[in-house]
C-alpha cells in the first residue's frame, strides 16, 4: 500500500475552502451550518470517487464504508466557531488517503467516518456519543446552539441524505489521526506521538461565602472576604498539587463570580470551578483530595462557608495495547528516534468510539502548541509523517 | 442648652418609619423614593415646631434655618436600597435635637440639613456635591437611576416644594454626627470618636491580557493564564503593602471579569479593579507605587500585556482642628476616657461642605461594625452620648 502525500495535502486544502475564514488557514465551520453541511457533501464525492461506500447516519456521522470487516480510521470535519484547518479535518483526510491506498493496492479493507459535532456547538462529541450508545438520541435531541437550535432541528436540515445507524460490528478498530494541541511533540522535536490514554478530567464547582462589607470601614484584620478566600485556595493548589502531579497534569481556575462585584464591596461571595486531569485515575483522586482539603482549610482558616459540588467525571481511557504496539513500530519505520508515547491532553471522539472496539490515536505536532484558533498549523512534512506512519500501521495490522 | 435624649430617640424611631423594611430596624428609603419625600414632609414639620424656618433647595437637600449665623448640623435621610435605620437619620435628627434645644435655651443659632441622594441612587453625595459646588446641577440631571430615571425627573416630582440655593454664608461651619460603620470603636468600648480626616481613596483598573488556550493540552509551564496573574499580583500586595500601612489603611479587589470565563479554557484576560484608601496622602502614594510596580513586576515575570488606568481620586479631607479641639473637650466631659480620636473610613457629605466652610465629624460605634445592612444598630446609651457630645461642643463654640 502506498499513500500519496501530494493527493492528500490537496484534499486537506480543498476541505479547508469550506468555511475559510480569510484569516490564515483558519476555518469557521461549525456542526450543520452551511459550510459544513457542503463540505460532507464534497467528502461524500471523494469517498465514493476512493470506492468506498458513503453514508449519513441519523445524527450526521459522515462513514465511507469498505464493504469488508476491517479498522476505520477518522475523526471529524465540523470546527470550533473559530478554527484552525488541521482540528478534525487531518484525521478525516487521512483516513481517507490509506482507504483510497489500500483500496488501489488491492486491501486491507479501510472504512472512513467524519464525526460530527465534536466541538459541541450543540452537545459536546455529540456524533460519537449518540453512535457509541453513551448519549441517547432523545436526549441529544433536546440540545441547544447558543443561537437557540436544537439539535434535532439541525439534523433534520439534512435527514433527506441520511440513511440508518452504521453496524459497527463491521469495524475491528478505530485509529483516529489528529493534532496534539499541545506544546510536547514540538518542544521534543519528534514529528510523531503514540498515545498511551486520553487522560481523565474532573471539575469542581466551589462557593465561599465571607462578609460583604464596606471596603472603606472595614478593617484588613476583620474581613471575611471571598475574593481573599480564592486567592488562599490558587496557592494552596499551586504549592501542593505538584508534589503529586507529573509534568502532564493540569489543573485550571477558568471561571470565577465575585458577588456584588462592586468597586467598593468587600465580595461576600464567590462563586469558582477548578478542573484538573491526568492520565491515571488514581493520580485524579491524589489530586481531588488536595483540593477537597485546601477548600476545608482555607474555608475553615478564614471563617467562610464552603459549598463543594462535582461535575459528571471522565474517567481515563487507555488506548488498545496491541494498537499502540503497531503504531509504535510503524513510527519506529517511519519516522526513527523521531516519535514519542505520550497522553492526550484532550478529549477525542476515540474516548466514545472505545465503547465499540479497540481504539488507537497517533499525533502530529502544533506550531506553537496552538489550537483552537485561525493560527492553528503543523509542518507539511509533519502532517506527511503522520500519514505514513498511519498507513504503515493499517498495511501491518 | 439641655437635649431631650427621650424626645431625640423618639423622633429617630419617627423617621425610622418611613420606609420601614419590617427585617428588624432597617429602612428601605432611597432618594426621592415616596418614603423618602414622606419622610423630608415630616422633617419640615418637625423644623417648623422646632421653629427653624425649613427650605428644600433645588436638588432636594432640606435646610432648616435659625435666621441667625451660625453653625449647621446634620447629615442624609436618604438610605441604600437595603439600609439600616441610622446612617444618615442620625446626623439629621441630632442636629435637630440641638437645634431645637439651643432654641429653648435662647441661643446660640443651630440650622439642619437633610443633604439628599448621599447614598447614589443617582450619583453619589449628590445633593451635598451640587450644593458646595463640586459637581454642575445640569451635570447631577443627566445622571440616571438602576431604574432609568434622571435625577433631573426625580427632583421635579418636588419642584413645588423647592426653593431656592441656600446661601451657605450664613453658616460659621458644619459638624456630622455618623455611626462609624467599622468596628474600631467597639472594639476599644469606646461611646465616641472624634474624626480627624476623612480618608482618600484612589482605584486603579487593571487588566492582565495572556494567552487563551486549551485547559487540556497546554501544559503548566507554557502557560500565561490571566487569572493566574491576578493571583500572584493580589500576593504581592498582602506581602508588600503592610509595610508601608497602618492599621486603618485598606485595599480591595471587588471586581473581577476574568475572558472568556469558561471552565476548559485557560483564561486569556482578567480585567479586575483595585482600590485603596488611607487619610493621608503621602501614604496613599506610597501604596499606589507598590501597587503599580506589582502589576509590572508580574506582568514581565509572567509575559502578560498590562493595561494600568486610573479612576478619578478623592483627596483625604482634614477636619477643621479647631472644631476638633471643641469636639474633643465635649468628648472629655461626656464620655471621659471613652473616646478617640479617628479618621473616617467612609466618604461622607462633610467631604463636599469641606469646600464651602470648616467642617468635623463626630462617630458613634457600630455593633458588630455593620452598616448598609438592615442589621445596622447602635446602643441606646452610645447614640445618647453622641448627641450629648455634640451639644456640648455646640454650646462651647
Amino acid at each position: 500500500m502506498k499513500v500519496n502525500s501530494a493527493r492528500f495535502l490537496a484534499d486537506l486544502h480543498a476541505l479547508r475552502q469550506f468555511g475559510a475564514s480569510g484569516v490564515g488557514k483558519g476555518v469557521v465551520r461549525p456542526a450543520f451550518s452551511r459550510a459544513d453541511i457542503a463540505a460532507r457533501e464534497w467528502l461524500t464525492g471523494r469517498m465514493r470517487e476512493a470506492g468506498l461506500k458513503p453514508q449519513l447516519d441519523p445524527v450526521g456521522n459522515l462513514f465511507g464504508l469498505a464493504g469488508g470487516r476491517g479498522v476505520l480510521l477518522g475523526s471529524h470535519s465540523d470546527s470550533q466557531p473559530e478554527g484552525g484547518w488541521l482540528d478534525g479535518a487531518l484525521g478525516v483526510i487521512a483516513g481517507l488517503e490509506v482507504a483510497r491506498a489500500a483500496r488501489e493496492a488491492g486491501g486491507p479493507a479501510v472504512s472512513v467516518i467524519s464525526f460530527q459535532d465534536e466541538e459541541g456547538r450543540y452537545g459536546a462529541l455529540t456524533g460519537s456519543s449518540v453512535w457509541s450508545g453513551g448519549l441517547l438520541p432523545e436526549v441529544a435531541d433536546a440540545m441547544l446552539s447558543a443561537d437557540g437550535e436544537t439539535f434535532a432541528e439541525a439534523r433534520a436540515r439534512v435527514a433527506h441524505l441520511a440513511g440508518g445507524r452504521v453496524d459497527p460490528a463491521q469495524f475491528t478498530s478505530f485509529i483516529e489521526m489528529h493534532i496534539e494541541q499541545g506544546p510536547w511533540l514540538q518542544q521534543a522535536n519528534d514529528a510523531v506521538g503514540v498515545v498511551t490514554s486520553i487522560v481523565g478530567l474532573r471539575g469542581l464547582d466551589i462557593v465561599f461565602e465571607g462578609q460583604q462589607n464596606h471596603a472603606g470601614t472595614t478593617a484588613m484584620h476583620v474581613r471575611r472576604d471571598a475574593f481573599q478566600g480564592l486567592a488562599a485556595f490558587n496557592a494552596r493548589l499551586n504549592d501542593r498539587l505538584p508534589g503529586v502531579a507529573t509534568e502532564r497534569s493540569v489543573w485550571t481556575i477558568g471561571e470565577v463570580a465575585l458577588s456584588p462585584n462592586a468597586s467598593s464591596i468587600i465580595p461576600g461571595r464567590v462563586a469558582f470551578h477548578v478542573q484538573w486531569r491526568d492520565a491515571e485515575t488514581e493520580r485524579l483522586d491524589r489530586m481531588e483530595a488536595i483540593i477537597r482539603s485546601a477548600a476545608d482549610d482555607i474555608a475553615a482558616l478564614r471563617g467562610l462557608k464552603l459549598t463543594v459540588s462535582a461535575r459528571p467525571p471522565l474517567a481515563p481511557v487507555a488506548m488498545d495495547g496491541d494498537l499502540q504496539a503497531v503504531l509504535s513500530d510503524a513510527a519506529d519505520a517511519v519516522v526513527p528516534g523521531r516519535w514519542q508515547a505520550m497522553p492526550s491532553g484532550a478529549v477525542h471522539d476515540a474516548s466514545n468510539v472505545a465503547r465499540l472496539m479497540p481504539v488507537a490515536m497517533v499525533f502530529v505536532p502544533s506550531i506553537g502548541g496552538i489550537s483552537h484558533d485561525f493560527a492553528e498549523d503543523t509542518d507539511e512534512a509533519d502532517l506527511v509523517a503522520g500519514l505514513e506512519v498511519l498507513a504503515e500501521a493499517v498495511a501491518r495490522m
